[in-house]
Parts: structure tokens; C-alpha cells; sequence
């Protein structure tokens, strides 16, 4: 099964990726599964919250890009599979009370309520698979571990208590790869779209470039120049420090993967 | 008259312009004439030259976009405008023999013959005017100056006696600026297309960003990034590397203008 594979058997692929996270046989990361499927980021909230939550994303779209989201109460997402179960389809949930992580769970069916509302966002996922499909070559993949991400100078627009810096994640490339990767990353404002900044990371309030806040310390090699694409995790580092009194997310890594093509998120 | 004109009163400023070159009432640079229309480089090489030249345009695109190109010993271009007559409609030509300029003049009528091609390609004044539509600022349109032009360590794919370095001419902007630049060109493959590099101009052979080969100094602000175009001067420099017998240029800023639109090269 790979990305060449007919829509329909990728599809199915990723009908038995939840599956499996549903029956408590996948509760790991599900990087490398069914290749060419969209795979979102989750947060869920209470509705008092996930009006102004909503509110963040439509105001800041580069970080926080909704593929998905469901109605207050309905575990259901249609619009990402027909058979999505919000509560048991991702591999791993973390549950956060006002921003204190106090469970990792398989199945979240034991918190459900009347009032929570799923958010599903784009991940890179999607625009790294199309930049590996370009011929280019992504460093933190080649070296097998994960893409550094860097808190910003950048300040998101504030949506009721969510307020606070942009993330921004960082890839190495050779400028005339850089143009390329912005030419490709362009077609995918649904998971964070062209960069935001190239070259100089002080210029975006990054005072160490060696010393990232998440994910591992990145190689550069010569004549290469580090480019910023906004990042998803910025949504998660907002929420848990707006504290609301309930949040659930994936587990890192662990992600909902869906039924959309990450070739159908290309907007050319 | 101007961009914002429907098309029919703009092509009408483009046939306007054209006639006022034919019967010698302008004789100088097109810059601002008949804005929102395309204006070309003219290249007239013998038959004998032609197809290799053809063969140079085709396998280097970037420096060299063909947007027409006459039958031999056809003085129409159909293509770029119904009553266009090559020999008369460029306000300011220029006479290479061998190599050497021999004659500038306002017609060629007394050059022409039954086995001359004429060649048109696409110039920078198309992007950069949707660059200025899409807010950015070009440094040496603000200062009143020509675009700062290098040659580079960058070989361009040789056809029979043309071969030689790409050229490329030179932009200042701020890397969020660069980014969108780097869109907005990428829509315009047929004048020159996405830069080729950004940052370092080493990187590409270039020694000293402020002695430019042709055209002026430029001038850099605090947190900005040289950005990289391939340049209509490419293919004129290599025509005078090659000294063909005969070649009939326009003289620069003295264009061919079209009754293309602009907007008609996007190809997004």
C-alpha cells in the first residue's frame, strides 16, 4: 500500500488505521501509515470555549488551518470519514485540566460530554509527503528524528483567552530548493501553507537556532538556509496556556488519519 | 489609460504606441507606456542562426521565454498584435555585425531580408507589474534606477554557437516579501518565472553585489536578502559572444509592445 496506490484502496488503508486505533490494537505513533491520507492534529473543547477557540483558528489560518469539526456533542466527522468515532479513533488522547496533562487514554468515551466540540487542523504531514514527491530532501526524516520548532516574536491575533506566539517549525535547504519548496508548499494553505520567514532567525525573535523549544536540534550544512513554515503547534501551546478547564488532544505523533488525499488538499 | 482599463481600450494603447514608433514620432523607451500590456526583447537573426537560437531559447526557458516568433523573411507577428510589421514597430533598434554594433536606427526596412527571423521574448516589466499590483516595492523603480544585473558561474545549456553564463538581475526584499515574490513570479513562467536564487550571491559567482555588470548599484536595507532572477540580458550577451554575421536587437528600454495582456502570462 503506498501514495501510487488507486484512491479508493488508500482510503480503505485508512479506514483500517482506525479501525485498529479503535479496537486498542494501534495506540502508537502513525507516521508512515496509509501514505497519501490526510492526517489532523485534534483538540477538543468544551462549546464556551470552542466558539472563541474557532474564532483563533479563522483569525490565524497559517498555524491553525480546520480541515474538520464537529457538532457540540456528535462524535461524528463526516466530513473526514463516514465512520469516524471522535472518542476511539486516534491511537493515543491526552486529557488536559486547566492545562494540566492528568490522563493518556486510548478511548476518551469515558469523558464524553454533551458540550465538547472536535477540532481537526492540517499537519505537515501532508506538504512534507509533497515536497519528498518534488525530489527534495528533508533533513530531520534523513536523520530520523523530529523537525525543530521555535517559538517566535510573532504574535497570533487573540481570540478570547487564546493569545500568545506563533510556532513555527524549520527546515534546511539550498536557496534554489527553498523556491521550490515554497513554490509546493504554496498549493497546501490547508496545512500551513508557504513559509512564513526564511534566513535570519533573529529577525522572528529566535535567539539560538541550535536550541529549539520542541523536537531535536537541527544539522545545517553549507550553503544551506533555514526556512519557517508556521506550525501546529502553536494552537496546542496556546490552548494549554489559555488553561481551559477541559482540553483533549492526541498524543503527539499520534494523529487522526482521515479520508481525504493530502493530493486533494492542494489548492493547484 | 491605464492597468485597470478593459482589455479593448489597453489594446488600443498598445496599437496606439506602435504606430506612433512606426511613422518615427517615438524614438525612446516604452517604460509606462500602454500599462497592463506585455513588452517584448527583440532578437533578428538569418535563418543559418535562427534554429540553433530556437534550439538555445527552448533549453534554456528561464532566461530565454519565447512569447513570438516570425516565419523567415516575415516582418508579422500575428501573435502579439494583428498590424504589427517587425521592421518599423520598435522605436530604437540596433545593427550587430560580427558582433559589433554598426548602426542604431528608428527602421530596418533597409536591412531586411527574405531569411530573417524575428524573435520576441519576455521581459521583467510583465512580473514587476504584478509585483507593484500585489503591494511589493521594487527597490530601483522607487530610486529611479535600472535593475542591478550579474552574470553568474551558472552555465546555460549551449545550442551551436550560443553558450555562456546566465544572467540574472537582482531585487532586494525583506525574506516575507521574498516569499510572496517568489509566488507571485512563479504564476509568470513566460517572463522569467520563480527566482533561481536567493541570500549568498557567492553562491551563484557573484563576487561583489555592488559592481554589477550592467545596470546600477543597488542598495540593501537592514534585514533584506538579495532575490535572484534569470535576466533578458542572457541571451542578448550570448548573441554577441556568438558574432553572427547579422542581428538586430532593440535598443534597451526601447520594447516591442504587444497586445498581449499581462495578465494573460499569469498562468495561475
Amino acid at each position: 500500500m503506498n501514495i501510487h496506490a488507486p484512491p479508493r484502496d488508500r482510503r480503505d488503508q485508512a479506514r483500517i488505521v482506525r479501525q485498529r486505533a479503535r479496537q486498542g490494537e494501534l495506540t502508537g505513533q502513525t507516521s508512515g501509515y496509509a501514505p497519501g491520507m490526510v492526517q489532523g492534529n485534534l483538540a477538543i473543547l468544551p462549546k464556551t470555549y470552542a466558539d472563541d477557540f474557532l474564532r483563533f483558528c479563522q483569525l490565524n489560518p497559517k498555524p491553525c488551518p480546520i480541515i474538520g469539526m464537529s457538532a457540540p456533542g456528535d462524535p461524528a466527522l463526516p466530513m473526514l470519514g463516514g465512520d469516524i468515532d471522535i472518542r476511539s479513533d486516534v491511537p493515543m488522547y491526552r486529557v488536559f485540566e486547566n492545562g494540566a496533562c492528568v490522563e493518556e487514554c486510548e478511548t476518551i468515551s469515558h469523558r464524553w460530554r454533551d458540550d465538547l466540540v472536535a477540532f481537526v487542523l492540517g499537519c505537515s504531514f501532508s506538504f512534507e509527503e509533497a515536497l519528498l514527491e518534488a525530489g527534495l530532501s528533508l533533513r530531520h526524516i534523513d536523520k530520523g528524528v523530529n523537525v525543530p520548532m521555535y517559538k517566535t516574536n510573532i504574535e497570533t491575533r487573540p481570540a478570547g483567552p487564546f493569545t500568545g506566539p506563533l510556532v513555527v517549525s524549520m527546515r534546511p535547504f539550498k536557496p534554489a530548493d527553498a523556491i521550490r519548496a515554497i513554490q509546493i508548499t504554496s498549493r497546501f494553505p490547508n496545512v500551513h501553507g508557504a513559509p512564513v520567514h526564511f534566513g535570519d532567525p533573529a529577525a522572528i525573535g529566535i535567539s539560538d537556532l541550535m536550541q529549539p523549544h520542541y523536537g531535536d536540534v537541527p544539522t545545517l550544512n553549507d550553503g544551506e538556509v533555514p526556512v519557517f513554515w508556521a506550525c501546529g503547534v502553536t494552537p496546542q501551546a496556546i490552548v494549554e496556556c489559555a488553561k481551559p478547564s477541559l482540553c483533549i488532544t492526541h498524543t503527539p505523533g499520534c494523529m487522526l488519519v482521515t479520508d481525504l488525499l493530502n493530493a486533494e488538499l492542494a489548492i493547484l
